[in-house]
């Protein structure tokens, strides 16, 4: 049985690997090599890994099924066409990255969707979303992302911008300010990117904390930090990590009313806060639901490690 | 080519009638009988009804493609099952409607959905929604209902719950309670049901209103009062319009970010308001949008009218 290949491009690292298809790794490689090149030097690096990774494992290109890639950004699927990019020194801008791709591997399959839409499928396939029909996956890190499967496909829309449960509004009348330029959204008022903020606020509103940071301070405040000011029982901490849950579980709640999945897998940074996090997210939404479901629906932790990227870019040729 | 059957089931009527599969209404029959029955003789006046309304017509039942009926409730569409209702003297509670049908119709197909499903399903394939893969129907009237069509399919979800974006958290902090149970869900601020407690909430915060309405009357602040008002130039009437325009806005901005739609459809009582209240849940919509999207999602009209759960509901034989 063929082999399959994901590619996860972040802004400082680049990595590739090769899998079964039930998921097991058989080979990785990781790079620093793009952070300093144009687009087009980006596509030659990527290439370059991958030719690197086949000859390490022996590997050769009609073993694969083909070359699944993931990234932050905004994507059209069907075209192969990254619209924008946010985390690289240089802007991917209605960039042809499957035709650029296809140039170093003619005649290879080559796909391309965002980090959470393949980290979502990833999850379906190999992780907390196996053997159910219809999951969303959500990541609380940096910022809210999301990806829907439904009946074994991921949801692109019309733009490829389907999912962005992030950027939903929760809060109409919010005091806090997304980077998107709305307030409200579900991302601003729980990611790690607003942490410094929220902090502020409770500050302002005469909290006070345990944990030294002042609002001279405060833009070290990260997930870590939350984390420490959590576990020694700092009140302004408690409190954040309580508004990023029930947003969070608000969210969940409204991903159920908009699509009633089988199940909601949430991942990421801020999901290392532990029980305490996701068990307030699970309270949230109960709260929310009253007796409205009869049959209930599942809130899990993502399952796959730190190869999410790598192995949900690959299962795409699997979609 | 046979001839689709639909049945419109309210609380207070109940309508039969026949469509070629292009839409066109071949005959129609309306009846109150239904009002006082029980739950098995409810079944005994539709099938009645159909009964008459194809003799009516000289159709037989081998002329027909079955039945598909739409009614507000909970339904579990695979199972022909009605988990529950509201608006019924009595209540279906986890009734097999299809299967009481299926003994007067005897090797018949018969379809049963919710209201907003089968009229999100008949403007697909009639109406304002004809010719795009995917829409979002709302209806804004009594309540927010919605369906969601994707690729040609009524997405229903697990419980058969999915589309209620009615009920979706909107406002996290919000002081308007909804007869689900929750504070700021998107119906308590925009819908009919709720329009005297805008009206007292208004009254409350020191606007004055020139319709004549106050504390001790307000219940009969209903669309045909708030349009009277919003044409009247009164100061509370106008507020309300533009909060619930304002929230229904939003809700599309959300379904865009969730779904990423080709189209969201708008219908129910209070578009009657007219184009005052579509321009602004437009303007809203495009507000809260900025710059973020490069080929625009159409925001219309509902084109079905009277007969729009009729229709819709006879569309589901062939979705």
């Amino acid at each position: 049985m063929k082999l399959i290949c994901g590619v996860d491009l972040g802004g400082t690292k680049l990595s590739a690997a090769l899998f079964d298809q039930k998921g097991i790794l058989i080979g990785k490689e990781i790079t620093h090599d793009h952070v300093n090149e144009t687009t087009d030097g980006i596509v030659r690096v990527i290439a370059e890994l991958i030719k690197t990774l086949l000859k390490n494992n022996s590997v050769l290109l009609t073993d694969i099924l083909g070359i699944g890639v993931g990234l932050a950004g905004h994507i059209l699927y069907k075209k192969g066409i990254i619209i924008t990019t946010s985390n690289f020194k240089v802007t991917f801008t209605n960039y042809p990255f499957v035709e650029k791709m296809s140039s170093y591997f003619p005649g290879v399959k080559i796909l391309l969707d965002n980090d959470a839409n393949v980290q979502a499928l990833g999850e379906y396939m190999y992780g907390a979303g196996k053997g159910f029909e219809s999951i969303v996956f959500i990541t609380v890190s940096t910022g809210v992302g999301s990806g829907i499967v439904l009946n074994g496909k991921l949801l692109r829309g019309k733009n490829g911008t389907a999912g962005e449960i992030g950027h939903s509004i929760i809060e109409y009348k919010s005091k806090y300010l997304c980077t998107c330029g709305n307030y409200g959204c579900a991302m601003a008022h729980s990611s790690g990117l607003f942490l410094p903020e929220l902090y502020k606020h409770k500050l302002e509103s005469g909290m006070t904390s345990s944990i030294g940071l002042n609002l001279d301070n405060i833009s070290s405040f990260d997930g870590h930090f939350l984390k420490k000011g959590v576990n020694e029982g700092d009140r302004i901490s408690i409190s954040i990590m309580n508004e990023s849950a029930d947003i969070i579980g608000a969210s969940v709640f409204n991903i159920h009313k908009m699509l009633d999945p089988d199940a909601v897998i949430i991942g990421g940074g801020l999901m290392h806060l532990g029980d305490k996090y996701m068990s307030r997210i699970k309270t949230e939404f109960k709260f929310l639901m009253h007796d409205m479901m009869e049959d209930e629906m599942v809130i899990k932790h993502s399952e796959i490690g730190a190869d999410a990227g790598l192995l949900g870019a690959a299962s795409l040729l699997l979609e």
